[in-house]
């Protein structure tokens, strides 16, 4: 009886893998360096020496090994077509198909953040849930969504594209999509910023935040500090993000509502911005989705992917 | 071998019914009332009645029945449990359990408007598409969402709900839903005519429009006409069902939209206003996306009730 998986994370720099048992309790973790030169050729090759090379080391059987999951940052679609990975300088593959021949073992891939979120449902922030939608707050804001415990992928994989939903009719600054009024653009952490600089352009407060040397951090800190201005960012950060997520739960009407990225190490006060906002402007029937914060940081991946072989 | 699926639609006042072959031609069609009283107690052994009634009239054996898809108004999830139906009266149940047990035949539920999206992506607007959202632009506007050919329902069976997207923070005026600035309140029947009162309200130009005396149909004939003030309107509800989809498909990257309801009577020029606003809205991997006109009017949701039980 098969026993173990692999849960792979390919990022623009490493590697990140994981080596699982069918519980989900991780028993090795290890990098690799991303070889993105050359199309990527080397990537599949890469990850399948680095899965033969654990299998050797643990004397694993390959017949013990339910399959290999692999979270990629492109568009996936359903049937694992990879539709252009600009980091890895990949086209279009079939990467369930092209790892599984190198390996001959089951494989099954997946956009990155949806596989993230795969990985918080299972084991993270979202455990106990089925249908949760994973908010990641970093450079971008970005999402992945999970249905009765399925990735919703989209039809080109580009489901989940929440950071780009238009939220400002008002907004001159271009977001790095080409559109203007972005959620990234109030969400993420250079949002949080740009939110944090325009209030303090006009203020006359007192304030323990200075402009041009805020971060999304010091923004935070403040407001659990009691600072005026600071909370003021953070209800126009709310504003935004509640009443986007609204949007988001109209469509998709989730459990739960998972919220991670470097943002969220704000933790619960963060909640209580978004709550405040999201509450008042989303239909009755998702007006009790519950938040609560990713738990997994950087190995949500590696978790995701283990679990996407497991079902 | 099964050669046959019933299609039920539940309404408030009749239950449409047809007999379908696995090609999905509809072999007949009927209706019946819908009893409400006493709870809607009588509404499923009402169906089950009319399906064996149809059996003996077309001498046709239950084993060559593949099932009895239904679609009714009201929250349904994948498991089949209905959250209330308040235009039935009907509590929590689960429809696939109880309806199947009243006729020994497989019943497969969902939700009214995603049954019906699912009939148009099967033999409707969305045919060769597997990834569409239909938008019913009627009293109200709702949404009902195909993922590769599956619907999407949500936790609760509330997914889809598009029309209760916030879009304007300025509303002064109440939606149903109570809460304000709807996508509903701009972009349904009577939304469009609240746009035309508003308009024809500051209006000095010369129109054939009436305050107090517009419908959808008179303002979208005064498009086609050429009348500069509804094409003023025309602009106003595009703006906001452009944005409001180019959110949705932030969320969802449908491959079509598929555009229903009364309101969309008015033809392709309708789509033109939408397609408008969408377009600089929206996130680029979903900028493609099609714009379909809805073709099985009141019969979408017999069609895709037929075909629930056919996948």
């Amino acid at each position: 009886m098969a026993k173990y998986s692999f849960g792979v994370d390919v990022g623009g720099t490493t590697i990140k893998m994981g080596l699982f048992d069918t519980e989900g309790n991780v028993l090795d973790k290890w990098e690799i360096k991303t070889r993105t030169e050359n199309g990527g050729v080397n990537v599949l090759p890469d990850v399948a020496a680095a899965v033969e090379g654990k299998l050797a080391e643990k004397s694993i059987d390959k017949a013990d090994v339910v399959g290999v999951g692999i979270g990629v940052p492109g568009p996936v679609d359903a049937k694992g077509i990879v539709h252009k990975c600009v980091n890895l300088g990949w086209g279009v593959l079939n990467i369930n198909e092209e790892l599984g021949k190198l390996l001959n073992l089951p494989v099954k891939g997946g956009n990155d953040a949806n596989v993230a979120a795969l990985g918080e449902m299972w084991k993270g922030g979202g455990q106990g849930f089925e249908s949760v939608v994973v908010v990641t707050l970093g450079t971008g804001v970005g999402g992945g969504i999970i249905m009765d415990g399925e990735m919703l992928t989209g039809a080109k994989g580009a489901a989940g594209e929440i950071g780009h939903i238009h939220v400002d009719d008002n907004e001159t600054d271009v977001c790095g999509c080409g559109n203007t009024g972005c959620l990234e653009q109030y969400a993420s952490a250079t949002g949080v910023v740009r939110l944090a600089n325009r209030v303090l352009d006009k203020n006359t407060r007192p304030t323990c935040l200075k402009k041009g040397a805020v971060s999304a951090k010091t923004v935070w800190d403040a407001v659990k500090a009691g600072d005026e201005v600071a909370k003021e960012i953070a209800e126009q950060f709310g504003e935004y993000l509640g009443k986007g997520l609204a949007a988001v739960a109209c469509v998709v009407n989730p459990e739960a509502f998972v919220i991670g990225g470097g943002v969220s190490k704000a933790g619960e006060v963060l909640l209580d911005y978004i709550r405040k906002n999201y509450t008042p402007n989303v239909f009755h029937a998702s007006r009790d989705v519950k938040f609560t914060l990713a738990t997994l940081g950087n190995d949500a991946g590696i978790y995701g992917a283990a679990k996407l072989v497991l079902d």
